[in-house]
């Protein structure tokens, strides 16, 4: 006989089925779809950064070598090491423009996705509302659908020097929508967008008013080309007390591998996705954390080596791409995401374009993208590429998504 | 002004309340007033292995600089490495008594509590009733409250070889509520108790009849001591469609430093396991998944030698707080934890000693012990301690444990 096997919890949820009449399958049906078609054996990936072309800093290796030759950070606190909590405040506060306690404000996670998981798992309850922009990070919306939350979408709009701003119409309809937290990627997954320093300021505006908890997704924050300004969605007035930031080394450092990241809140909420945490994996891997000792530490010449050659590499792909008939791309101001809309009339003949369609084509053509069905409604027709990757490889890529959009 | 959070779901839930009336506090309540006690600077703590005086393997640090020389395994599949699940999947399937397909039997988790977490977030909804012995491992009733769940208590009985068996009327009593789950650590934390064939064989046909799910948490099964014998709950007639494994490296070769663990199960509750890790931290960290390339691989001698070691402190410490009036302990069977009593009259006055002021006084000594309340109501009187010390530090570990007791 075969067991009955409970019922899992939300893991199928209705908002991850919101594609069924649009694409006659959900979205987990669509990512499968999508992972089980032939490819040929040199698939290029670019559904995340190549850690290879863009290595971690070499403090990475160095500090985690050290870490395991003390061996005294096996097991730490379940927020972390409270001596590198210690060290690294600091520098956390001149990254986010504000002060940073380690032992109350600050708390290790098992990578930023962590952070995410245990933050939302601390303060979401089936049916609270969350407001949400379009498109957005793909698993906020999982998590959100994990935790049983309803999403009040929060349109954003693009504009050619990829700066984000949210129309006064599309926030007035959020906030009458009531909702109780803010969540959002910024620079913004999967577009690569920064915000106008009036949209946040109009979001901080809205939580303050609506008394909202902010949570802001920072992954990328010091990604940021020439040309844009960042603003500190936590560092405005009357934000420091609502809002939890992620920030941590896993995609502008390449040190995904060692599933850090760090978030910083108020105490109360950090005590929250504290007691998440040590449920959910206890802490964060205990030697790993110590490669965040000398994390964004006195790096800004190689800092801006990076940027500027992802820099290169977005100015190269965006060229590329735009060469393409029907597709059009805005350029990522931040991070190493673009989200390219295809609309020319072979994708379109049957209204917009079916983004799972476009991703079927181009990975039969060698190249895994990201549909744009993952990242919110307004992904209808677009993909996203991560473009951190190695340059002759990226240009093969382009080469071979050209052929399959043509 | 100051946000007005939302609730945390399920962080106070009330089983964790469960010792309001007897402590006058809640669990969490005692924990942080423990933590925050006074105690001296050079406080032993017996709260976990120290991983300086039993170090890991030396292969796990080989693989680890492979892995990032290498640097191809930073994103793997959220079930973890597909090559090295494929490399793992034989030697699994020799330990745990049973055939492993890796692609769909297998996932590796963030630590073995991530795979705690993730099966019974998979498995687990509000109201179910879950089969839980008492005592057991604190983080499952921990991760049963958040989840809602309803335990159902099983009451466990060690002998004086330190093995554990099951009452009829108990196990009936169990069947009679209806649970839809069994969850057990085996050897069991905190006792070190390793089950009888006996008990494991009637476990096994109450959820072959009732068909129930099983999760058994075998985290030391490699660490068993002379005498005992060890049966796979998972290996049993009708039992593999139905069990889900759960081991790792994190004791017995004292990598807990870099939260890997594995899982092996069902089809469908591997898939949902999955997804459960993908939102909670997207995949045990990819680096770290390689220190599993040699785990438990024809180390049948270092296996014995490191058996050996924690047998000889065993016996010692088992002897050290037999001398101790009034207190009483179970020799382990398993593991490196032990579950002494005290039952001496200073104690024992107001009725059954409270284990919370207990471990105070232990703590005002210089040891840190977890309180037998964390473990299940069967904990009254009782503290734990994880003897896989320094031979040195134990001993004076012991001294202070006496006088604190005497």
């Amino acid at each position: 006989m075969s067991p009955t096997f409970l019922s899992p919890p939300s893991l199928d949820a209705a908002s991850l089925n919101r594609y069924v009449k649009t694409y006659g399958a959900s979205v987990l049906e669509l990512d499968r779809s999508l992972a089980a078609a032939p490819a040929p054996p040199d698939l290029i990936d670019l559904t995340h950064g190549d850690t290879r072309a863009f290595t971690p800093p070499a403090t990475a290796a160095a500090d985690f070598h050290s870490a395991l030759a003390e061996n005294t950070e096996a097991y730490t606190a379940y927020r972390g090491s409270s001596s590198l909590r210690a060290r690294i405040a600091p520098r956390l506060g001149d990254l986010l423009g504000r002060t940073v306690d380690p032992d109350r404000e600050l708390i290790v996670t098992p990578g930023t996705q962590g952070g995410l998981f245990a933050v939302l798992s601390a303060l979401v309850s089936s049916g609270d509302r969350v407001a949400l922009p379009d498109p957005e990070y793909f698993m906020n919306e999982r998590i959100l659908a994990y935790l049983g939350a309803v999403v009040v979408r929060l349109p954003i709009e693009q504009d050619d020097k990829g700066l984000l701003s949210i129309g006064a119409d599309n926030l007035a309809a959020a906030r009458a929508a009531r909702p109780r937290l803010l969540l959002l990627s910024h620079p913004n997954n999967p577009t690569g967008g920064v915000y106008e320093s009036s949209t946040i300021q109009a979001l901080a505006d809205m939580a303050v008013d609506e008394d909202l908890i902010v949570v802001v997704d920072q992954l990328y924050c010091r990604l940021i080309y020439a040309g844009a300004q960042y603003t500190h969605l936590g560092a405005l007035p009357g934000m420091i007390e609502r809002t939890v930031t992620l920030v941590g080394p896993s995609k502008t450092e390449s040190m995904s591998g060692y599933r850090v990241g760090v978030a910083v809140g108020p105490p109360p909420v950090v005590e929250a996705m504290e007691r998440v945490v040590s449920l959910a994996s206890l802490r964060a891997p205990g030697y790993c954390q110590q490669v965040l000792r000398h994390w964004a530490e006195d790096d800004a010449e190689w800092l801006t080596r990076r940027t500027a050659g992802h820099q290169a590499l977005r100015d190269l792909m965006v060229e590329r791409l735009r060469s393409i008939s029907g597709v059009s791309v805005a350029p990522p101001a931040g991070s190493s995401y673009m989200f390219p809309l295809v609309g020319s009339p072979r994708w379109a003949t049957n209204g917009p374009a079916d983004d799972h369609e476009i991703a079927m084509a181009i990975k039969a053509a060698g190249v895994l993208v990201s549909p744009g069905y993952q990242f919110g409604p307004s992904g209808r027709g677009r993909f996203r590429i991560n473009f951190s990757q190695d340059k002759k490889r990226l240009l093969s890529a382009a080469e071979r998504i050209t052929s399959a959009l043509s």
